[in-house]
């Protein structure tokens, strides 16, 4: 980040808008001025220490714009004395990730002058983003002018005022200048090169960095899956040696590909610093409450909720909705099979127009409740996650996601696996695709026009916000599963997968640049329970590939006389192949050796100086 | 240990003697000279500053005693110095676990006055064990007097006098008075009690404790399965569902049972510190081996030795061979068949009592044949372990356990189960008890006898050496799978596991106190390599069970027409309680909660501690 160099706007603002507040624009006039004082107020008082103005924009049009639009920003000591508190690690002098300190800030590598440029846009927003939600609650008992929106002391105030609709949104700002660099080096190069994920992490976080290193990885290393499809393809190759070959390969491959993953993304993360912060020692997420106490291991004054509550409500209540809402899906499917039944009876005993039509009733009234009922498991599951009130944002998304992945591994085992999935998941595709398109012909009008800083805000505020990356590793994930389930009896399916992942980093890199509001950093080690969903994927993946062995008709011809052996074989080279799947797994470190040794030795010298310190200590007293 | 409280012995030495090291009775005095001088230097000139004092038998029966035996002492001091040296870690004033500093003494938790009684006995003998075994030679370039046991920097020393015969042994010393304390609160008393962990743990350190932890925790653990186990018995409750239902149980109960046990091992192993202690900042064991350079993580010097070096060696030496043994024991074993075929067709066309004593030669060739491969087994595991060059003990004992266990489990696969397991498991098992029994009256005449140091040491020096937890583990090992392999068919083995353990108990403690020499403590973490058979021995239960339901009458009268479907139904039973298990096995968090925050809490700690370290750092430059 370049404080002070795109000063451009100085008629606007006196400093550079990181982050841009939102309020609804009939927000009471004292509610905003206590917001706007405790967004300003010195530390020590309990406030934020930020700067806030306040943006004016003309009437358009006949139409009156929303008047309670503000930006927020920050003076470069204040930044750099949040990322000592948000807790940000630094590459130090000695090449070693250190926690920063304001105090030492000289001696981090990088670190010229007052520090401009030393941290990164993605986590200036990302301070600026943990100072407002930490705002928290002091003795108000409700927000002022608002005697209903009640607050408690240790209350997050962003969030009660998110929640009770006083504040619309907020969200980071793009930066003109990074984004027209970042997508030149990014997308708008003809060249085959890797992606950029320095960058991109320096623009949009780590969170989006990992993504697209994983993307790029996951379609490098199908290249050797697609290059052995080609010739299965192409010569038709049907042969029972030739099937448990591929088959073998594909579980050496998914294994290795997962285990190296883990391995490539600790290096990313480690130089990114995310690998050594530690969660139990992070800030509790904006979302979680609870009564104001003190952390046991940081000592820090936050919200504390026994763990133990929580996992009772995972247990006695997530996990029973969960497991009814299995029984219930597949509950309707069989509802839709009596259904479809009785329609195809009436249609044969008189077949004509009328009943013709009825053929198709079950399957429309199936798919529109199946719809219904996915959408209202989202909603359930995120509502609950919500209520399980998980103390940080990654553990909250990894519950989230695994819920939503449960549901999606019904619809699997229920539909009938390979022809259904092939006819739902590529319509599903092609939807999700041409979605795509269209928000890329919307937004390709005003791409990189230069804009003063009203209208860029004005523009922003109307983008539609960036959900996260759940949709996107669910299609990484679906494709994931097609290649590793049914490669053995399609083996090019991998050549498509590498095909549509290759335009699937541009538009996706497209729409983090254009389509979507910039959205906040979220600092990120890996890519948390979707490794969880991957490996399970590819240990389905055996049973499926040794399940289709033993279905084809070349293995059945070598048994002619007894079915039983058959099985019995194919179950035995399953159990191995899974063993083996096993031992691979746990034979691979999941960390380098020398990242291993970094860590260790940082873990080494705290000890040794938490020693010295309480040496010290005891010298003093 | 009480220093200066049992110096009845004063004529002989003027310090508690901990520890005996016995040279050869014909070593070279300017030999002699040099060890004693290197061991009593002071530190700083690479001694170990220790005391050490010759002891002088008189002659006996004619017979001339070796005159070459020293004890070995310290002064208080210098061992809470080697305590800080090897790391131990103690609790500290605020109930946290805390690395022990000599500087800080006073504020640790129970050291009072001059710190007598802060360190146990086993720690005292540890911290010496670890100062002679890291006596490194400098710029010797043979051990004087003896010019072909080439020395080189770095090279431990008493390491290379004891593989070249010069040194005979060294052992710890028993602390008659504490050992009568403790066997009285261990197997002296009548009355049902927990056993004395901490008491043994402070005696003979923390490896062995976990294991009669372990031994304690399994037997506890025995007793539902026994309860259920005994009505099955009775009244031969020979029916399908209730095989299920008690194979269900068997799966959760061994799950459980080996989660549980991690939490437990961990919270020992928190309170005796060495939960903390991290492998990598530990001196590395007296047989590793490498050129003399800096450990990258703690800086200290010590021998280097690539890890990418040893991972060749294992991989492409160890592994092939530990292969090649299996190829060649399952290759023997089809010879034995062929040969017994054989002989049987030389009985059936000729049946005499010639050819009736030629049916056992196969059988008695055989087991000499296994007898002889598996001790060879033996060494070459050892030999090549050692050859891998582990840099911590830990690594190398679980290395070396993996090895003997992966043959174990040919000889569990290669002998037809079931029957054959049965009958070699009991006699193997009757076996050692009653190795153990004339151990037991071997020792008895002289267990608690009063003996002058003296004749202490001479009568210590004779004993057997503990060779290790490795044959208890495994006997331990073997009565599980006993239990969780063929629970389902033999109902009664839980109870009689119980009852062997019950004696085990008593005998092994027995066993520990006054038949062997008192070992060494081991500082352990959890019981290694050790949980990982159990847990892969439980995995393979789920696998067997299932196969034996699937094989009994009853199952297979449930589905008289068609054989294949009810293998496809045990099958798909065998993947969901397999699935089951490995979900339990994540969901159970292997650090109980509490202790989790006392290790994230020293982790803040130490981070805290370093900032400010570099802090002052960057100030006093």
């Amino acid at each position: 980040m370049q404080l002070g160099l795109s000063v451009s706007d100085s008629d606007v603002s006196s400093f550079t808008p990181l982050v841009v507040l939102e309020l609804a624009d009939d927000t009471k006039a004292e509610a905003i001025t206590w917001l706007l004082n405790r967004i300003r107020d010195k530390q020590k008082n309990g406030g934020a220490e930020l700067l806030v103005d306040q943006l004016l924009f003309p009437a358009q049009d006949g139409q009156k714009s929303n008047p309670n639009v503000f930006v927020v920003g920050s003076t470069l000591q204040r930044l750099l004395k949040g990322a000592e508190d948000v807790g940000l690690f630094k590459e130090f002098q000695d090449g070693i990730m250190r926690g920063f300190t304001y105090a030492n800030r000289e001696s981090f590598k990088d670190f010229y002058g007052d520090g401009e440029g030393f941290l990164s846009d993605a986590e200036c927003q990302y301070i600026i983003k943990h100072e407002l939600d930490t705002l928290r609650a002091k003795n108000e008992e409700h927000v002022p002018g608002y005697p209903k929106v009640k607050l408690y002391p240790g209350k997050s105030v962003v969030r009660r005022l998110q929640s009770k609709g006083v504040l619309v949104q907020y969200f980071p700002l793009h930066n003109k200048e990074d984004l027209k660099r970042l997508s030149f080096s990014w997308y708008k190069k003809i060249k085959l090169s890797f992606q950029p994920l320095d960058d991109i992490r320096h623009y949009f976080g780590e969170g989006l960095a990992l993504y697209f290193g994983f993307l790029e990885y996951f379609t490098f290393a199908l290249v050797p899956m697609a290059l052995i499809g080609i010739p299965y393809y192409l010569f038709d190759w049907e042969d029972y040696d030739k099937y448990v070959l591929f088959a073998v390969f594909n579980l050496v491959w998914s294994t290795v590909f997962l285990e190296v993953w883990k391995r490539c993304s600790a290096t990313f993360a480690y130089g990114w610093g995310t690998l050594s912060r530690k969660k139990a020692f992070e800030e509790p997420r904006a979302g979680f409450h609870g009564a104001l106490g003190f952390n046991p291991i940081t000592g820090r004054e936050e919200p504390v909720y026994p763990s133990s509550k929580r996992q009772l409500r995972i247990y006695l209540v997530s996990v029973p909705f969960v497991l009814l809402c299995l029984y219930l899906s597949f509950y309707v499917m069989m509802v839709y099979f009596d259904m479809e039944n009785w329609a195809i009876s009436v249609y044969n005993e008189n077949p004509n127009f009328g009943t013709g039509i009825l053929l198709f009733v079950p399957s429309i009234i199936y798919a529109v409740v199946i719809e219904i009922m996915n959408l209202l498991y989202r909603y359930a599951a995120e509502f609950l996650t919500n209520w399980e009130n998980h103390r940080l944002e990654s553990s909250f998304q990894n519950h989230l996601v695994l819920k939503v992945l449960v549901s999606l591994a019904t619809l699997l085992i229920t539909s009938q696996i390979l022809n259904q999935v092939m006819e739902a998941f590529l319509p599903y595709w092609l939807q999700r695709r041409r979605n795509k398109k269209v928000h890329k012909r919307m937004r390709r009008v005003m791409g990189d026009k230069e804009l003063p800083l009203l209208e860029q805000v004005q523009l922003e505020t109307e983008m539609n916000t960036y959900l996260g990356t759940f949709d996107d590793y669910l299609e990484q994930f679906l494709l994931f599963g097609y290649v590793s389930l049914f490669s053995c009896v399609y083996p090019l399916a991998a050549v498509l997968v590498v095909l549509n992942n290759i335009t699937e980093v541009y538009s996706d890199a497209f729409k983090m640049c254009h389509v979507f509001k910039r959205p906040f950093s979220e600092p990120a080690a890996n890519i948390g329970v979707w490794q969880l969903a991957f490996e399970t994927m590819s240990i389905i993946a055996v049973v499926t590939n040794c399940a289709l062995i033993g279905l084809s008709s070349q293995v059945k011809a070598y048994f002619p006389e007894s079915e039983t052996q058959m099985i019995l074989i194919v179950v035995a080279i399953e159990h191995v192949l899974l063993a083996f799947k096993f031992i691979l797994a746990f034979v691979i470190p999941d960390v380098p050796k020398d990242i291993q040794v970094k860590l260790a030795k940082l873990e080494f010298d705290s000890l040794e100086a938490l020693k010295k310190r309480k040496i010290l200590e005891a010298v003093e007293t």
